[in-house]
């Protein structure tokens, strides 16, 4: 009745930007992602016979009514899967660096999927474990792979073929993967709500859609080709179409800041000037950037010299789900 | 033979984006512009029987090849109106700063439309002139009136329908426009490059084109009832729709840089704080800020305040075409 599970945190590179079905977490459109090495979430679950309700602490801390809230009710779905009725307590430890906008909703669903699951007593596949974290954030069933991972959008009215599945290893192609930090205010929009008023609202959102499956072939293509200028190329002008869909939300949704844009003319900078970098931005001020291995050095000492920038994380591709203990 | 006419420059509102005709320079939406004080070409124009081509000096300069090639091409549909055969001198006296991101060619061409049709003999309506100088640049078309422009796109295959019209003049409602340069590097993509490529490859195209003429209708409406606020709003919202079609692009066209969005952001910081308002961008860097007069100082201090801004420009609505001597 007790399991223990650690996930890595992920990175879109084909965005997904839209949801079809908001209960089941079903997308409007695939999605690419590399996972990432050293952001990760580690949770323990236990399904306890004296608990009068289920607890989640978060790195120590008992967690908000809200956050609460949620965990509970992916329990239930585990719960009803498993035809264990007890209450759960599970204990998060969350290594993401959420202040550099990555999203620790991704590392830590798949980790609860695996840990819950497997201390409900069930034996899960890698794609049904992917199906299962969906259900707690989209982008978490693509955690549960490691490396280059596709997220099908799948058909299905009940999403049973929306799920994650391997496009590469984290060991068959190692690049760089810098997260910049910039100077910025408070996001004044969650990345939920710019989602839904964008598929709402936005005159371009059908322009997105009429584009991304394309773009998911050509990332594809790359990453089997191990063709780090149009996987880059590629990831730049998706994450340019996102936000630009978000623009014509009414009223629009504006991520970017300054320092973002410091960061993205310097990167077209650098590539002007021959080295191979591009950038990718989720809905925030931060910024991504993609470089080969062998640039990684120049390429960090670069952006360490913007004004705007903050910090910068390197990290590189990493590993699927595993259970510890 | 010889007439001498003065225009001043216009901000697009509502802008102008994307061409129908390129010979006949047929819009493929109307927009709505403010004709501005201070910003102007002078034009004199003489039609002589010595010369043995046409002459075009700007600023007391001759020009280079391919701008005397555009001056004459435009004199060419002149001689056609007129039945002048022969050459002209055109001197050119520019008061706009181009470096500020403003249409020079705007109010170049509705000097020149003016000054060349008189000086060939031609009286013309301003409805006419309107059509004659949209040939030179279609945002001139607008820059024959004074105040508040739309230009109406149009329907007919030969253009004769599309040309300004007044909707009020700069003495009816005066409000504060400070056009805003910030440190920025060279343009890389021209306007007319950015445009053609972004009807051409752009998914977000058709989305302009679906809102535009609603976004019209709200200026226009704003306009007649002198509501700032709606009208400030929708230029916002258009200006971001322009460039959000443009990062759809093939390759993405991205004007802005680190300084646009700190103006930005400190347009929107201004708004929440009470003051009303609003920023429009062009296809450049800089940043054009509308505002109600009585809060022109207050917003002029605030944005020489912010770090990437090199200078601030302020302007009103002003005159259309006149005749000098």
């Amino acid at each position: 009745m007790k399991a223990k599970a650690k996930a890595n945190t992920n990175i879109a590179l084909i965005k997904y930007w839209g949801k079809r079905d908001n209960e089941l977490i079903l997308p409007m459109n695939s999605s690419i992602s590399i996972t990432l090495d050293g952001f990760y979430t580690i949770t323990s679950v236990e399904f306890k016979e004296d608990l009068k309700n289920d607890i989640f602490i978060l790195n120590n801390k008992e967690t908000e009514d809200k956050e609460q809230k949620k965990i509970s009710k992916f329990l239930d779905i585990v719960r009803e899967l498993s035809k264990v009725k007890l209450y759960a307590e599970v204990n998060s430890e969350n290594k993401v660096p959420t202040a550099a906008g990555f999203a620790s909703s991704a590392s830590g669903f798949a980790a609860l999927a695996c840990a819950s699951s497997k201390a409900a007593g069930l034996s899960l596949s890698e794609r049904e474990l992917s199906m299962l974290a969906r259900r707690g954030s989209g982008s978490a069933c693509r955690s549960i792979f490691g490396g280059y991972v596709k997220w099908e959008k799948g058909e299905k009215l009940e999403g049973t073929d929306s799920h994650g599945v391997r496009l590469l290893s984290e060991k068959d192609w190692d690049i760089s993967i810098l997260s910049v930090m910039v100077a910025s205010g408070k996001k004044k929009v969650s990345s939920r709500e710019g989602m839904k008023r964008t598929v709402e609202t936005s005159p371009f959102y059908s322009g997105w859609l009429d584009t991304v499956e394309k773009d998911i072939k050509i990332a594809e293509e790359a990453i089997r080709l191990k063709d780090f200028y149009s996987l880059g190329n590629i990831a730049e002008e998706n994450a340019l179409k996102m936000h630009a869909t978000m623009l014509g939300a009414k009223p629009p949704v504006l991520y970017w800041e300054h320092g973002t844009l410091e960061v993205m003319g310097h990167i077209q900078n650098l590539r002007e000037s021959g080295i191979p970098a591009f950038f990718t931005i989720d809905a925030g001020a931060n910024v991504k950037v993609l470089c080969l291995k062998e640039n990684e050095n120049m390429v960090y000492e670069s952006l360490l010299k913007l004004s705007s920038v903050m910090k910068v994380l390197v990290c590189h591709p990493g590993s699927g789900v595993s259970y510890l203990e």
